[in-house]
Protein backbone atom coordinates (compact mmCIF):
# COMPACT_ATOMS: atom_id res chain seq x y z
CA UNK A 1 0.00 0.00 0.00
CA UNK A 2 1.28 3.54 -0.90
CA UNK A 3 1.86 5.77 1.86
CA UNK A 4 3.00 9.46 2.44
CA UNK A 5 4.66 9.63 6.03
CA UNK A 6 6.60 12.10 7.78
CA UNK A 7 9.40 10.99 10.69
CA UNK A 8 11.13 12.85 13.37
CA UNK A 9 13.76 11.36 14.79
CA UNK A 10 14.97 12.58 18.15
CA UNK A 11 18.14 11.35 20.14
CA UNK A 12 18.19 11.29 23.98
CA UNK A 13 20.83 11.66 26.12
CA UNK A 14 23.33 12.60 23.61
CA UNK A 15 23.40 15.85 24.63
CA UNK A 16 21.68 19.77 23.49
CA UNK A 17 22.76 19.15 20.47
CA UNK A 18 21.29 16.15 18.42
CA UNK A 19 22.21 16.94 15.11
CA UNK A 20 24.53 13.96 14.62
CA UNK A 21 21.96 11.56 15.10
CA UNK A 22 19.40 13.52 13.22
CA UNK A 23 21.44 13.63 10.19
CA UNK A 24 22.83 9.80 10.57
CA UNK A 25 18.53 9.51 10.55
CA UNK A 26 18.33 10.94 7.31
CA UNK A 27 20.61 9.26 5.29
CA UNK A 28 19.55 6.17 6.41
CA UNK A 29 16.07 7.32 4.89
CA UNK A 30 17.92 8.20 1.58
CA UNK A 31 19.67 4.84 1.15
CA UNK A 32 16.44 2.95 2.41
CA UNK A 33 15.56 4.03 -1.19
CA UNK A 34 12.09 5.71 -0.37
CA UNK A 35 11.65 9.04 -2.09
CA UNK A 36 12.95 11.60 0.75
CA UNK A 37 12.23 15.40 1.18
CA UNK A 38 14.27 16.53 3.92
CA UNK A 39 12.39 20.12 5.99
CA UNK A 40 13.23 21.52 9.16
CA UNK A 41 10.92 19.35 11.21
CA UNK A 42 11.61 15.76 9.74
CA UNK A 43 12.10 13.90 6.70
CA UNK A 44 8.78 13.06 4.65
CA UNK A 45 8.80 10.11 2.66
CA UNK A 46 6.88 8.49 -0.15
CA UNK A 47 7.18 5.10 -0.56
CA UNK A 48 5.09 1.13 0.62
CA UNK A 49 4.05 1.67 4.10
CA UNK A 50 6.15 -1.70 4.95
CA UNK A 51 9.35 0.23 2.96
CA UNK A 52 8.75 2.85 5.34
CA UNK A 53 8.20 0.72 8.70
CA UNK A 54 10.95 -1.47 7.69
CA UNK A 55 13.14 2.38 7.41
CA UNK A 56 12.16 3.51 11.21
CA UNK A 57 13.23 -0.06 12.34
CA UNK A 58 17.07 0.89 10.47
CA UNK A 59 17.36 3.45 11.99
CA UNK A 60 16.32 2.64 15.90
CA UNK A 61 18.92 -0.30 15.50
CA UNK A 62 21.88 1.93 13.68
CA UNK A 63 21.60 4.69 15.86
CA UNK A 64 21.35 2.28 18.84
CA UNK A 65 24.05 0.29 17.58
CA UNK A 66 26.34 3.11 17.12
CA UNK A 67 25.81 4.54 20.57
CA UNK A 68 23.09 6.69 21.17
CA UNK A 69 20.82 4.75 24.61
CA UNK A 70 17.46 6.62 23.64
CA UNK A 71 15.19 7.47 20.39
CA UNK A 72 11.92 8.64 20.21
CA UNK A 73 10.31 8.67 17.02
CA UNK A 74 7.30 10.64 15.86
CA UNK A 75 6.07 9.56 12.67
CA UNK A 76 3.01 10.50 10.72
CA UNK A 77 1.64 8.43 8.29
CA UNK A 78 -1.34 8.84 5.52
CA UNK A 79 -3.31 6.32 2.96
CA UNK A 80 -5.79 7.10 0.74
CA UNK A 81 -8.05 4.79 -1.62
CA UNK A 82 -9.43 7.58 -3.61
CA UNK A 83 -6.11 8.39 -5.36
CA UNK A 84 -2.74 7.74 -5.46
CA UNK A 85 -0.69 9.93 -2.82
CA UNK A 86 2.25 11.59 -3.27
CA UNK A 87 3.98 14.49 -1.41
CA UNK A 88 3.97 16.87 -4.63
CA UNK A 89 0.45 16.40 -4.52
CA UNK A 90 0.05 17.79 -0.98
CA UNK A 91 1.08 20.83 -1.84
CA UNK A 92 -0.07 24.16 -3.16
CA UNK B 1 13.52 -5.27 19.62
CA UNK B 2 10.83 -3.74 22.53
CA UNK B 3 9.32 -0.69 22.19
CA UNK B 4 6.55 1.81 23.48
CA UNK B 5 4.43 3.41 21.30
CA UNK B 6 1.27 5.60 21.13
CA UNK B 7 -0.62 5.03 18.01
CA UNK B 8 -3.88 7.74 17.05
CA UNK B 9 -5.49 6.67 13.87
CA UNK B 10 -7.45 9.40 12.34
CA UNK B 11 -10.07 8.42 9.62
CA UNK B 12 -10.38 11.39 7.17
CA UNK B 13 -13.83 11.19 4.66
CA UNK B 14 -16.36 9.75 7.14
CA UNK B 15 -17.66 12.58 8.91
CA UNK B 16 -17.50 14.92 12.13
CA UNK B 17 -17.73 11.37 14.31
CA UNK B 18 -14.78 9.32 13.72
CA UNK B 19 -16.18 6.88 16.75
CA UNK B 20 -16.62 4.02 14.64
CA UNK B 21 -13.60 3.87 12.89
CA UNK B 22 -10.80 4.78 16.66
CA UNK B 23 -13.24 2.32 17.81
CA UNK B 24 -12.38 -0.43 15.17
CA UNK B 25 -9.00 0.75 15.64
CA UNK B 26 -8.38 -0.15 18.95
CA UNK B 27 -9.80 -3.14 18.62
CA UNK B 28 -7.21 -4.52 16.32
CA UNK B 29 -4.78 -3.43 18.60
CA UNK B 30 -5.78 -5.47 21.00
CA UNK B 31 -6.55 -8.68 18.47
CA UNK B 32 -2.97 -7.57 17.50
CA UNK B 33 -1.50 -9.24 20.90
CA UNK B 34 0.23 -6.15 22.16
CA UNK B 35 -0.47 -4.83 24.88
CA UNK B 36 -2.26 -1.81 25.06
CA UNK B 37 -3.72 0.98 27.21
CA UNK B 38 -6.73 3.39 25.75
CA UNK B 39 -7.03 7.10 26.48
CA UNK B 40 -8.67 9.93 25.14
CA UNK B 41 -5.86 10.80 22.68
CA UNK B 42 -5.21 7.30 20.89
CA UNK B 43 -3.56 4.24 22.16
CA UNK B 44 -0.61 3.29 24.16
CA UNK B 45 1.14 -0.27 22.76
CA UNK B 46 3.73 -2.59 24.64
CA UNK B 47 5.75 -5.06 22.34
CA UNK B 48 8.27 -5.26 19.72
CA UNK B 49 8.77 -2.65 16.86
CA UNK B 50 8.28 -4.74 14.18
CA UNK B 51 5.01 -6.01 15.65
CA UNK B 52 3.87 -2.29 16.16
CA UNK B 53 4.14 -1.28 12.69
CA UNK B 54 2.78 -4.48 11.40
CA UNK B 55 -0.22 -3.65 13.47
CA UNK B 56 -0.30 -0.16 12.09
CA UNK B 57 -0.75 -1.69 8.49
CA UNK B 58 -3.36 -3.99 9.45
CA UNK B 59 -5.26 -1.12 10.73
CA UNK B 60 -4.84 0.71 7.49
CA UNK B 61 -5.78 -2.30 5.47
CA UNK B 62 -8.65 -3.32 7.29
CA UNK B 63 -10.45 0.24 7.58
CA UNK B 64 -9.39 0.83 3.98
CA UNK B 65 -11.44 -2.45 2.99
CA UNK B 66 -14.44 -1.73 5.09
CA UNK B 67 -14.89 1.27 3.52
CA UNK B 68 -12.43 4.17 5.01
CA UNK B 69 -11.32 6.07 1.91
CA UNK B 70 -8.75 7.52 3.78
CA UNK B 71 -6.33 7.34 7.08
CA UNK B 72 -4.11 9.65 8.75
CA UNK B 73 -2.11 7.43 11.89
CA UNK B 74 0.21 9.23 14.26
CA UNK B 75 2.78 7.20 16.04
CA UNK B 76 5.38 8.13 18.76
CA UNK B 77 7.74 5.14 19.37
CA UNK B 78 10.22 5.26 21.60
CA UNK B 79 13.15 2.36 22.29
CA UNK B 80 16.09 2.28 24.60
CA UNK B 81 19.57 -0.01 25.54
CA UNK B 82 19.72 0.96 28.88
CA UNK B 83 16.74 -0.82 30.10
CA UNK B 84 13.72 -2.57 29.56
CA UNK B 85 11.24 0.11 28.59
CA UNK B 86 7.29 -0.66 30.10
CA UNK B 87 4.77 1.58 29.82
CA UNK B 88 4.03 1.05 33.60
CA UNK B 89 7.82 2.62 33.88
CA UNK B 90 7.06 5.72 32.40
CA UNK B 91 4.34 6.85 34.89
CA UNK B 92 4.68 8.88 38.26
CA UNK C 1 -12.85 27.81 22.81
CA UNK C 2 -13.22 24.64 24.67
CA UNK C 3 -10.74 22.08 23.67
CA UNK C 4 -9.09 18.92 24.52
CA UNK C 5 -5.52 18.46 24.17
CA UNK C 6 -2.78 16.03 24.35
CA UNK C 7 0.46 17.64 25.82
CA UNK C 8 4.34 15.36 25.63
CA UNK C 9 6.94 17.31 27.07
CA UNK C 10 10.42 16.07 26.13
CA UNK C 11 13.74 17.80 27.59
CA UNK C 12 16.72 17.37 25.68
CA UNK C 13 20.26 17.19 27.01
CA UNK C 14 19.34 16.35 30.54
CA UNK C 15 20.52 12.69 29.62
CA UNK C 16 19.00 9.86 28.56
CA UNK C 17 16.22 9.89 32.10
CA UNK C 18 14.14 12.83 31.38
CA UNK C 19 11.71 11.72 34.36
CA UNK C 20 11.95 14.67 36.84
CA UNK C 21 11.30 16.91 34.18
CA UNK C 22 8.44 15.52 32.78
CA UNK C 23 7.25 14.86 36.51
CA UNK C 24 7.62 19.14 36.40
CA UNK C 25 5.89 19.91 33.53
CA UNK C 26 3.11 17.70 34.19
CA UNK C 27 2.91 19.26 37.87
CA UNK C 28 2.47 22.61 36.36
CA UNK C 29 -0.46 21.78 33.90
CA UNK C 30 -2.06 20.45 37.33
CA UNK C 31 -1.38 23.98 39.17
CA UNK C 32 -2.83 25.21 36.08
CA UNK C 33 -6.48 24.39 36.44
CA UNK C 34 -6.61 22.55 33.46
CA UNK C 35 -8.50 19.18 34.16
CA UNK C 36 -5.60 17.04 33.44
CA UNK C 37 -5.28 12.95 32.29
CA UNK C 38 -1.66 11.76 32.92
CA UNK C 39 -0.42 8.61 30.26
CA UNK C 40 2.01 7.10 29.45
CA UNK C 41 3.06 8.97 26.51
CA UNK C 42 1.72 12.42 27.40
CA UNK C 43 -0.79 13.98 29.93
CA UNK C 44 -4.60 14.78 28.24
CA UNK C 45 -5.91 18.14 28.98
CA UNK C 46 -9.48 19.67 28.80
CA UNK C 47 -10.34 23.25 28.96
CA UNK C 48 -10.26 26.68 26.84
CA UNK C 49 -7.78 26.97 24.05
CA UNK C 50 -5.98 29.85 25.26
CA UNK C 51 -5.74 28.63 28.65
CA UNK C 52 -3.97 25.33 27.34
CA UNK C 53 -1.35 26.97 25.63
CA UNK C 54 -0.71 29.53 27.95
CA UNK C 55 0.00 26.05 30.26
CA UNK C 56 2.61 25.17 27.98
CA UNK C 57 4.19 28.64 28.04
CA UNK C 58 4.72 28.22 31.80
CA UNK C 59 6.17 24.81 31.01
CA UNK C 60 9.03 26.04 28.77
CA UNK C 61 9.65 29.26 30.74
CA UNK C 62 9.94 27.23 34.17
CA UNK C 63 11.75 24.36 33.15
CA UNK C 64 14.13 26.68 31.37
CA UNK C 65 14.75 28.73 34.21
CA UNK C 66 14.99 25.73 36.20
CA UNK C 67 17.77 24.65 34.02
CA UNK C 68 16.25 22.73 30.77
CA UNK C 69 18.50 23.77 27.81
CA UNK C 70 16.30 22.33 25.51
CA UNK C 71 12.96 21.46 25.05
CA UNK C 72 10.66 19.83 22.20
CA UNK C 73 6.96 19.48 23.22
CA UNK C 74 4.61 18.04 20.78
CA UNK C 75 0.48 18.84 21.01
CA UNK C 76 -2.49 17.73 19.99
CA UNK C 77 -5.64 20.34 19.95
CA UNK C 78 -9.30 19.47 18.91
CA UNK C 79 -11.63 21.76 18.77
CA UNK C 80 -15.23 21.02 17.91
CA UNK C 81 -18.74 22.98 17.42
CA UNK C 82 -21.37 20.27 17.02
CA UNK C 83 -20.89 19.53 20.66
CA UNK C 84 -19.21 20.04 23.61
CA UNK C 85 -15.98 17.96 23.70
CA UNK C 86 -14.76 16.40 26.46
CA UNK C 87 -11.88 13.54 27.53
CA UNK C 88 -14.05 11.64 29.15
CA UNK C 89 -16.73 11.41 25.85
CA UNK C 90 -13.80 10.28 23.52
CA UNK C 91 -13.53 6.87 25.15
CA UNK C 92 -15.75 3.88 24.37
CA UNK D 1 10.47 33.56 24.25
CA UNK D 2 11.43 32.31 20.29
CA UNK D 3 10.09 29.21 19.43
CA UNK D 4 10.25 26.63 16.10
CA UNK D 5 7.38 25.00 15.69
CA UNK D 6 5.39 22.68 13.17
CA UNK D 7 1.59 23.12 12.68
CA UNK D 8 -0.66 20.79 10.66
CA UNK D 9 -4.12 21.67 10.99
CA UNK D 10 -6.65 18.47 10.03
CA UNK D 11 -10.20 19.37 8.98
CA UNK D 12 -12.80 16.58 9.61
CA UNK D 13 -16.22 16.66 8.50
CA UNK D 14 -15.21 18.16 5.37
CA UNK D 15 -14.70 15.02 3.44
CA UNK D 16 -11.77 12.84 2.02
CA UNK D 17 -10.17 16.00 0.43
CA UNK D 18 -9.39 18.78 2.95
CA UNK D 19 -7.07 20.72 0.73
CA UNK D 20 -9.25 23.88 1.26
CA UNK D 21 -9.00 24.34 4.99
CA UNK D 22 -5.37 23.31 4.49
CA UNK D 23 -4.60 26.40 2.15
CA UNK D 24 -6.52 28.11 4.36
CA UNK D 25 -4.60 27.10 7.72
CA UNK D 26 -1.74 28.17 6.22
CA UNK D 27 -2.62 31.51 3.98
CA UNK D 28 -3.82 32.47 8.14
CA UNK D 29 0.11 31.62 9.42
CA UNK D 30 1.33 33.78 6.29
CA UNK D 31 -0.80 36.90 7.43
CA UNK D 32 0.41 36.37 11.37
CA UNK D 33 3.71 37.57 10.56
CA UNK D 34 5.52 34.05 11.07
CA UNK D 35 8.39 33.32 9.37
CA UNK D 36 6.61 30.21 7.29
CA UNK D 37 8.07 27.59 5.60
CA UNK D 38 5.07 25.26 3.64
CA UNK D 39 6.32 21.50 3.33
CA UNK D 40 4.01 18.41 2.69
CA UNK D 41 2.90 17.56 5.92
CA UNK D 42 2.55 20.88 7.50
CA UNK D 43 3.83 24.31 7.79
CA UNK D 44 6.89 25.31 9.60
CA UNK D 45 7.49 28.75 11.88
CA UNK D 46 9.52 30.60 13.43
CA UNK D 47 8.65 33.38 16.36
CA UNK D 48 7.48 34.27 19.34
CA UNK D 49 6.41 31.42 21.53
CA UNK D 50 2.53 33.20 22.11
CA UNK D 51 2.42 34.71 19.11
CA UNK D 52 2.75 30.88 17.66
CA UNK D 53 -0.07 30.21 19.86
CA UNK D 54 -2.00 33.01 18.93
CA UNK D 55 -1.16 32.07 15.29
CA UNK D 56 -3.29 28.22 16.22
CA UNK D 57 -6.19 30.06 17.84
CA UNK D 58 -6.74 32.11 15.04
CA UNK D 59 -6.82 29.53 12.71
CA UNK D 60 -9.44 27.09 14.76
CA UNK D 61 -11.38 30.27 15.12
CA UNK D 62 -11.28 31.13 11.69
CA UNK D 63 -12.31 28.05 10.25
CA UNK D 64 -15.10 27.06 12.46
CA UNK D 65 -16.68 30.42 11.68
CA UNK D 66 -15.70 29.35 7.99
CA UNK D 67 -17.57 26.38 8.37
CA UNK D 68 -15.30 23.37 9.53
CA UNK D 69 -17.18 21.73 12.31
CA UNK D 70 -13.83 19.37 14.04
CA UNK D 71 -10.33 20.27 13.44
CA UNK D 72 -7.63 18.53 14.83
CA UNK D 73 -4.46 20.46 15.20
CA UNK D 74 -0.95 18.61 15.64
CA UNK D 75 1.92 21.31 16.92
CA UNK D 76 5.20 20.37 17.63
CA UNK D 77 6.96 23.37 19.23
CA UNK D 78 11.15 24.10 20.32
CA UNK D 79 12.79 26.19 22.54
CA UNK D 80 15.90 26.17 23.63
CA UNK D 81 18.24 28.61 25.47
CA UNK D 82 22.07 27.58 24.87
CA UNK D 83 21.53 29.53 21.27
CA UNK D 84 19.25 31.46 19.09
CA UNK D 85 17.39 28.77 17.25
CA UNK D 86 16.35 29.06 13.21
CA UNK D 87 14.43 27.01 11.02
CA UNK D 88 17.14 27.50 8.62
CA UNK D 89 19.66 25.88 11.02
CA UNK D 90 18.02 22.64 11.35
CA UNK D 91 18.83 22.09 8.03
CA UNK D 92 22.63 20.14 7.69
Amino acid sequence: MKALAEIQVVPIGVGVSVRKEVKRAHELLVESGLEVQLHSYGTNVEGELGQIFRAVETIHETLHREGTARIMTSIKVGTRTDKAPSLAGKLF
